[in-house]
Parts: structure tokens; sequence; C-alpha cells
């Protein structure tokens, strides 16, 4: 039996009680860790962020707080290597490990560059400029940003098991914001040796990051108004915690990043022969293969002109037929397993219900080639395109598959129709635009906007620098309306922002000048009351 | 008997077809109109202000809004004898009348102002500069906030009828977004009333403002990610409102505002003798009285240095003994009735609580002089000063009697206590911090920030023109973590964007700019699919 996780609280490693349930290997179904089914204290580990974390972290600088970033993302780079073989157990290509792990450190050294060059040398940021509201220039008012004092509680997700915490995690340090990491249960073995190599390295202030491989009961009672809860999953998860009593009733401050029904527009420009022809059909191979299609940012919705609609099946369905599925460790491989045949299970029932809307003209659930593993051991589906002709059902704008699945849809080719088509989806976090009309392009992405947390421009011109429809980057907004959570994370220094409480100060200039010029308080004790 | 009040629903006035229950006159009690009691169709509303307002909205121009704004504001400005007269029958003396109708026009002339200044020429706002990406330069990012294609549907408190609306439509208008405004039945004949003179001046586009007197039946069902709810009042009411399934469910945008338990903390160098004791004890009799102290804005806690809290006592209540409480329409008179015999009741059930821990050191709720006006029928109460003498107890930091009440504390004189008991509030609109040693001011504020959302400095250098506690201005943010509900309005243009959607753009930086420089889209039409 292999070993339970283990969970970090209140600076020990934290062994639970129980033999866990198991969490199996994605393409063997081998036991690779345990779980532990036993609640932990919640109240101690919140405690211990609010008290130790948070006082450690904010007695540090914006400066200082970079400097660690840094110092952590050189420390873990130096470990890729064991992350990336322990990654392949949940299903990840040699190009998902890259997402999940070379992404995550990435995001770290973002933000520490951004902290060093875009924040004040202080514990706190002056937002917008000094306002003088009398005519004899004795009264003024001037918006500040001071860290929340409480912890920063952030429930992730299973696909990004690296990425998704240390992107959580680095706006929260810079911020000075102690925090509190959940992973999902299914691939959090992989979370729990990161995290061990950020405990070995010493680099954190004791408390500012504790980890809960466990269910953590009561977490949402003890919230108040001084936290932040953090959340990336399903719609109906975000859906579920942002409506918890506690949480809105204290008004605790709520982020979520939630799949949404993803969509990429083809221009009427791009017909065949063009390269944006090329790069629509290789980016909607791409969305739909890399991580087995398990990103909340991959393309659900091809729109596309009515009258290319057949072109683009044929070509998409041509690139899926070189995809090869199989064992991730072979490094032909293409498209690895699902995390888990309770994801798979989802994902067929998802694509029976897509069907009665759409047919799939690609792929076939039940006959498919895998490489180098069993087929009913791991959680192995090929890459299904589907296609509606209808763009009016519901169902292709309202069921998502979280798997290898997108469904073609026509359009009339006009701008209003794809933004019309695209906001059916009721809050995406990204849409893509391949065209080479930059009317096109402008009017389809101001009109998609309102919709959406990115954008993505996609045409010859830019797509050897591109990085791509899926990847969130550490500089541009990851979030979006509605469906999408509602939410906003990374941004660079606008997530960091979402971490503290902008306060409107008021008072004579002399003073404020000193309350909000560069690193005022240097010498002062900047901790309020607990 | 009054007329029911109408409801001005998809561009005519609706008369409710039933007598409604009566509004009373809060001095006298005498039907000064009535409100039905039967909902109005939720869904004609939301379809006319996203089908009709917001396009209309949409297609002018930040420029030409704010425009719009300024003829509005001059327009209103043109009737104040009107709203005057009118507001005293809520209880409002004339300088109450002066904060709500006054100040609120105000807000929509500084609205105008910074939406001309502080606004591109243009239908969206760029955030942040453009950032490459690649090397070559062939891709970049850029953040562009656009407005919401849904309805702001503003939810209002009674206090305030006029600048209540006022204040949360002008960012809303300025953003692009139309308005469903719904007063609080007490005082809602005050709100139809300006709002006749806004829809007669047909200065805004149809749709674009909508008035509900009525119970708004399944509006919260209706609305969705794209809409925005803006909850002013009680922080009871902002946890039901946030938690509503839908409105948790479809991540609807939403921003309260309510009541806090504010504090007042003096400086331990604000002895007797110097300018800031009386400044402190002058502003803590305005904010007792003001409003009959019915301000979510009103100081509910006054922390003074132990050695100074019997000087204060004094000081206070000789103020207050100064105080004549009547007919608001007497010019002698400084303090009108609560609102109506309701709010009374709910006052005293407060106070009874309060006693628990606290005594009523000046003032008695069943004994005091009444001018002009008759002292059952009206909602009369006298201002009540408490005294805890324990500030460890819970009730002077949790109950808030919504009335002339407020509760002087003791603290050591260290700034790390008065935070302390700042922070006992757990989340207030705003704290003032009355000292001239700048040490302490500086400490205070940066301890206390976290907690508020709003902090004024007071001394003998700015008091003359600071615009004090309790006043909200449309430069300064209004709202505050936690209890105070987790909100922002006003805080000049970072209210209109809470309206707008922020969207990164990724793409080659030729069209990026073309989609971002000043005024591009002139000539486009920016609506997006319904």
């Amino acid at each position: 039996m292999a070993a339970t996780l283990h969970s970090y609280i209140a600076g020990d490693w934290y062994a639970a009680p129980d033999e866990g349930r198991p969490l199996p290997d994605a393409t063997t179904g081998a036991e690779v860790a345990r779980i532990s089914r036993q609640g932990i204290d919640a109240a101690v580990v919140l405690r211990h962020a609010r008290q130790v974390g948070g006082p450690a972290l904010r007695d540090l600088t914006f400066h200082q707080r970079a400097g660690l970033l840094k110092a952590l993302g050189k420390h873990l780079a130096a470990h890729t290597d064991e992350f990336h073989t322990l990654s392949t157990r949940t299903g990840a290509t040699r190009r998902d490990c890259a997402l999940d792990v070379d992404g995550g450190i990435g995001v770290l050294f973002v933000y520490a560059s951004k902290g060093a060059k875009e924040l004040p040398e202080g514990r706190f940021l002056p937002d917008g400029d000094m306002e003088p509201i009398g005519r004899q220039g004795t009264f003024a008012i001037r918006h500040v940003h001071v860290p929340r004092q409480g912890a920063a509680v952030q429930i992730n997700a299973f696909n990004f098991p690296v990425w998704g915490m240390l992107e959580k995690l680095a706006p929260a340090l810079l911020a000075g914001m102690p925090s509190v990491v959940k992973p999902a249960g299914q691939t959090a073995y992989l979370t729990e040796l990161v995290f061990r190599r950020i405990v070995e390295s010493g680099i954190l202030p004791e408390g500012s990051v504790q980890l809960v491989c466990a269910p953590p009961d009561g977490i949402l009672d003890a919230l108040t108004g001084q936290d932040l809860l953090s959340v990336t999953g399903s719609a109906a998860t975000a859906r579920t915690l942002r409506g918890h009593p506690n949480v809105a009733g204290r008004a605790v401050r709520f982020n979520a990043e939630a799949d949404s029904l993803n969509c990429a527009v083809l221009g009427p420009d791009a017909i065949p022969g063009t390269p944006e022809f090329d790069l629509f059909t290789r980016t909607l191979v791409t969305e739909m293969t890399v991580k087995a299609g398990q990103k909340c940012t991959a393309i659900r919705r091809a729109l596309v002109p009515a009258g290319l609609i057949d072109d683009v099946q044929e070509a998409v369905s041509a690139e899926l037929a070189g995809v090869r599925v199989g064992n991730p460790a072979d490094p032909t491989v293409t498209m690895g397993p699902l995390a888990g045949l309770g994801q798979r299970e989802e994902v067929l029932r998802a694509l029976k219900e897509l069907t009665a809307a759409a047919r799939v003209v690609h792929g076939d659930p039940h006959r498919f080639e895998v490489v180098d593993a069993d087929r009913e051991r791991g959680a192995f589906l090929p890459p299904l395109l589907l296609r509606c002709d209808d763009p009016d059902r519901a169902e292709p704008h309202e069921i998502e598959a979280f798997g290898p699945v997108s469904t073609l849809l026509p359009y009339d080719g006009t701008p209003a129709h794809a933004v019309a088509l695209a906001a059916r989806g009721e809050g995406s976090l990204v849409g893509s635009i391949v065209t080479h009309d930059p009317g096109f392009a402008r009017e389809t992405v101001l009109g998609a906007a309102p919709w959406h947390g990115r954008l993505l421009l996609l045409d010859r011109t830019d797509a050897a620098e591109s990085t791509g429809h899926g990847s969130p980057l550490p500089h541009a907004v990851h979030g979006g309306p509605g469906r999408a959570g509602g939410g906003e994370e990374l941004g660079g220094i606008r997530s960091v922002l979402h971490h503290m409480q902008r306060t409107a100060v008021q008072g004579p200039p002399a003073t404020l000048s000193t309350l909000t010029g560069p690193d005022p308080i240097a010498t002062t004790d900047l901790q309020g009351g607990e």
C-alpha cells in the first residue's frame, strides 16, 4: 500500500491517522499514493496563517517578497526532473508536464520580476494620485492598497497540480498574504512533492504557506472578511462555494475561475490555403489534445463560416488521425489518458448529452488504438470532433465535456453572428479570433470582449511568437465573467491587488505624503490587532 | 387617500393596480403616498434595459455620457426647492436635505467632470500599457475595459432617497450600463419625484434608467453574469442577496455597501483645550444627529484614551444638551425624527441589547422634549450617548443601533490598541483618527486600513476644509470589507470600472494599437449579440 499524503500545517508535516483512499495512476490504475478521508482542523491552519505567516510576510517589503519568489523559482527549477517523472503518473505527456511544471515555475519568475519593477520598495501601494479637495490645499484624498490581514485559501483543480498551486501562491505572497493550499485529490501527490521542496528550501517565512491534503473540515465557516477564498474548478463547485452562508454572509473576498465553453472563431477570409486556416486547424487540434482536453481554457466551440465547415472538418480530422493516444511516458505518444476513470465517465456522459444536438465526425470512444498501455485500466479516450449544423441548439453552448472534445458550429461569417454565438457561452475564460482581416478582428474583439477574460488574435504575423489559445500568461488576466466564475487571476500586479484592501485616506496633504511616499514606513510596525 | 407611486418601466409610467400600503410622514404619521404591494414583471424591465437602454448608452462615447450627467445635474439643480420640501416629510432637517439632495446632484457634476477629464473620447478604456511578449515584437498583450452588456440593478436604502439613487446612477451611466432603480419603500415618494424630473428632462436615452416602486418579483432569478446587482442596506440584506442561488450561481457581479460599526479614534495628544479635542467632540455630535444618526457611515464607536473618557463624556453631553429634536420644518430644530416608527422600534431593541454591556450616559428615550411635533406620532428619539468601560465586551462592536446612538469606549492610548478595537467591527465603511501627532496618525491609519474603505485624518490643519467623517465623497471609495459589505462605490473612475469587463487582448501590436488607441471605434458598431 502506498503512503498516505501528508499535510503541512502550523510548521509541521502532519500524517493523517487513517489509511485514506487510493489515488490511481492515470495510465495503469496502480496506486500512486493515498489521501486521507479524515478532516483536519481548519481553525489551527487559519490561526497559524493569520498569527504567524501574515505578520512575517507583511514585515517584508514588496521587493523582499519578490526576492523570495525568485529564489523559490530557482530552487524548484533545480528539481524539475523529479516533478516531470511523477507528473507522468497523472497522465501528462512531456508537453503537458512542461505546461504544468515549467509553466508554474515560470509564474514565480514573472511575479518576481514584476514585483521588483512595478511595485515600490515599501509595504503598501498608492492607488492613483493625491487629489486635493479644498481650495486652500489643506485637505486631500489618497487611496492606498494594504495587505488584507487574513489567509488566502486556495482550492485547486486536479488538472494543473503544480501550475494551479504556484499561480495562486505567487500573487498572494507578493501581496503579503499567507496561503492555505488545498489540492484536488486525484493529483495531490504531485502537489505534495513540490510543496515538500518548497518547505525544504526554507526560503519562505514560516506560516506563509500551508498544505491541506485532506478534507478541510469547517474551513468555509471559519473565514472572515479579511480572508480570500480562491477557487479553480467546475462552475458547480464555484457556485456552491460562493453561495456558502458564511462566505456570502461575511463578505469573504471570493475569486473563482471556472471551466467555460470557450470558442475559437475562424474569420471568413481564412479560406483553405491561407496561413490562418492552418493556424485555426492546428490550434483546435492542440487544444483538443493537450492535457487530453482537460483544460478550463480548451476550445469547446469552433465557430466556422458555414461555407468553410466541411473544409475545416476535413482538415481537423486529418490532423487528429495522426494523434497517438497512450502511455504518456512513451515519447511518441501525443495524448495521454484523462486524470482518472471517473473523469472518463463524466466525459462520456456529457458526450451523450451533446450528441442530442451534434454528431461525432471524428473519433469513436469505444474503438481506438492505445500505445503501450491497457485501454481498460487507463482513463483513455480518443480525440472526439463533433459537428452541430444548427448553432442555435442549446447543447453545444451549455454542456461541457471536460476532455478531448470540441464541436464545430457554423456561423454566417459576420462579426455580429460570431459574437452572438460566442455570447451564448454566458461567459468564457478565453476566445480566439483567427483572421488576417483587421476589420473583422476589431469588430469581433470589441463585440466579444464583455463575455471574455482574455481574447487571442491569431494570424500569420503573430503566430510564431503567440503563446497560444489555451495558455494563461502571468501577464494577462485569467478568469472570465458569468459561467467562467466572474473572477480574475494573474494579470500581473492586478491579481496582487485582489489580495489587498483599497482604502481612501483623507487628510492634510503633508501627512498623506509621509504615508504614501516611497518606503515611508520602513521602520514602522504595520501589524494591526488580531 | 394619497396616490400610489408609479414605476417607470419600458418607457412608460406604470400605475400599480392595487391601493398599496401607506407611506407615513416621519413627523406626523400622515399619509404622504402609497406604494404597491403587487410585484411588477422583472423580465420586462430587464429586457428593456438590455435591448434598448444598453445599446443606446454604449453607442455614446465617455465624453458624450459625461455631457448627459452634466446636463442632468443642471436640470435637477433647478428643482431643488421642491425636492427639499418633500424631503422634509422623510424627517430630514434642512442640513439633512442638503446632504441628500444637493449631495446627490453634486455626484452627477463630479462624475461629469471626471468623465470628461479622466476618460478618453471613446467607448472603452485601455488598462495599463501594451506589454510585448515575444522578442521579435510581433506579439503583445493589452487589457481593455468594455461596458458589461447587462443591467445595473440598484437596491437602495431608505435613508438617502436622492443621493442613494444618483451616486449609483452616475458611474453606471458613465460606464454605458443601463440602470434599474429600486428605492426603499419608506421614502420612495422622494425618489419618484426626482425620477419624474429626470424623465421629463428627456436628457437620458430611453431605457437607460427605469424605476421600480413595487416588489421586483423574480428579478434576482433573472440576472446573468453580464448584470450587476448593487445593494445598499443592512448587513443582513447584503448577505441574503449575495447568497441568492442565481446571483451566486451565475456570478452576477455584486456590490454591497452595508451599515457598519464605524469608529472614531481620539489621539492621546488631543487633551481638553486642544483643537483636536473639540473637533472630536463636534464630529461625534454631528454624526449622532445628522439624519438622526441614520447613516451607514455614522460613528457607532468612539475610541477614547482611558484617561480622557470622562472629559469626552462631559463635553459631548454638554453639546448634546443643545440639540433640538422636533419638526424638521422648524428652522430651529437640529435633529428630526427617524424615518418611521418601525425604525424607532428597531433602534430601541438594539439599545436594549447594547445596555447589557454599556450604560446610557446622556439622553433618555422615554423622556425628552420635542419641538413643534407630537412625540407619539412622529418617530422621535433623543441623541443617546452610551459608555462601555470594558472595550473587550462584544456588544458595542457587533450591535448597531441605526439611529442617534454612539458608545464611548476606552483604549490604552497606543495605536496598536486603537487598531485592535477598530478591527473588532470586522470591517467598516469609515473611521476617523483625530490627532495632531503625525506618528500616531501614521501608525493608526496603516494599521486600521485593512478594515476600512475610508479613513479620515482630522486635525487643526485640515479641519476647515475637511468634508467630515460621515460624508462619502464622489472622489473617494465608499464601501468597506467584511461587515461593511465587501464592496466599493464611488471613488471616481474606480466605480465606473466595476460596471465594465476587463479583458486581456493578445495579438499583433499593430492591431492592438488600432483597438486601443484614442477613439478608434467611432465608426464601429460595438453591439454584441443579445
